[in-house]
């Protein structure tokens, strides 16, 4: 039966081994229909895995905010025919924290076997290094950008944090990451921890988890740009 | 600086390069002490990674739920001592789902880096594979045993479904899942969304979303008591 493969990609320029299974590529050697968030990246990603030998027998599908939704039929159109498939967003695990949900269920309404396969994902890495709650976590996407949406939203997390021992985990588009990470220190009550992951899996991996009066102390980390996961929790 | 590595386990006996980053074995051999699950568990696992030649030369402390919480500082004495360490369970990711977050605690309270690996977390393999929201998700982790605190749970997961959009992930002990597989079908509305994801990474790899009402219709799974991973949206 035809199968759709999840794809994990690695969360910018790491090393791939670190990151990666080492049965990856010889999935991808035996997968030629791919769908994929951007087509330049996901040539340059497979190319990286070593796992292709000939990129122009390979067929792409683009999934991203241009994709009309009426289309995303015809991308499955390969599982139909028997071929198998891979499914790859720019950065980490597709349908978390990025698009490829509607892929998947649509390869669940047609009954083809899905297989997500394991790779870097920031949210969970982030979870596992904050020592927070990981037993019951929430994780919440990008927090609203207005300030009293986004007070509201914190205000909101911290209470599940203590009335449901809900760990909140959420990011935020890098070049806003201060901004959040201001509102967290002046919204959020002393006691409450946060854990900010930066650039995880990189060399210039940053984690960092103190209580919120130990934050107000310290420096400000430097998550200007980087791609950032925070977590809020007891 | 000492380092603490969060170390992923394989969930159960698949082939270890198929969820493993190839560059996992080399940091074991580099790193003499554990905080481990179960010591035999762990020691079969350093063995299947063929990362250890010589056992008797590592260190081990157990961390479970006979462990002495007043215990536990004492445990991350080698990183005082600036020696690597490693933090692993009996499968899958140390933290989530899984005890360890303690210790990760114990290791930011004294400012000791701590490096989480890539793994398999039946958690996040289940939330990609559901094809439901991950963009907004939450983990509930066990669910109450009695029947009336369970469908009381399940029901607040479901508000949370439909008023903020926010898949509802959970597990179950394996022998108890054909019971809270019945409760879902009979306390979810017809549309909502089930995904049944069971022996993860496996051989028996098991995974299948559809409506409750299409569930209602389907024959029951075989999932009686295999590990498995419960995900409700829209």
């Amino acid at each position: 039966m035809a199968v759709l493969y999840l794809i994990p990609v690695t969360l910018g320029e790491c090393n791939v081994a670190s990151v990666l299974p080492s049965a990856l590529p010889e999935i991808l050697r035996q997968t030629e229909h791919y769908i994929v968030e951007n087509l330049r990246n996901a040539r340059r990603f497979l190319k990286r895995c070593g796992a292709v030998s000939d990129l122009d027998r390979l067929t792409f599908f683009e999934l991203n905010e241009h994709t009309d939704a009426g289309e995303l039929s015809t991308f499955i159109e390969p599982l139909r025919h028997g071929f198998t498939m891979g499914l790859l967003s720019d950065a980490g695990c597709p349908g978390v924290a990025d698009p490829g949900a509607d892929i998947v269920r649509l390869a669940h309404k047609e009954r083809f076997r899905v297989i997500p396969l394991v790779g870097p994902s920031s949210i969970l890495l982030a979870m596992m290094a904050s020592g927070m709650n990981g037993q019951n976590f929430a994780f919440n996407g990008y927090l609203p950008v207005k300030s009293d949406a986004r007070t509201a939203k914190i205000k909101l997390m911290e209470r599940r944090i203590y009335a449901e021992s809900q760990s909140q985990a959420f990011i935020e588009t890098p070049y806003r990451n201060l901004q959040l990470f201001d509102a967290l220190l002046h919204t959020c009550q002393p006691q409450t921890r946060l854990c900010v992951a930066a650039n995880l899996t990189l060399e210039s991996e940053f984690i960092c988890a103190m209580t919120v009066a130990e934050w107000r102390k310290a420096p400000i980390p430097d998550i200007g740009k980087q791609p950032a996961v925070f977590v809020l929790g007891t």
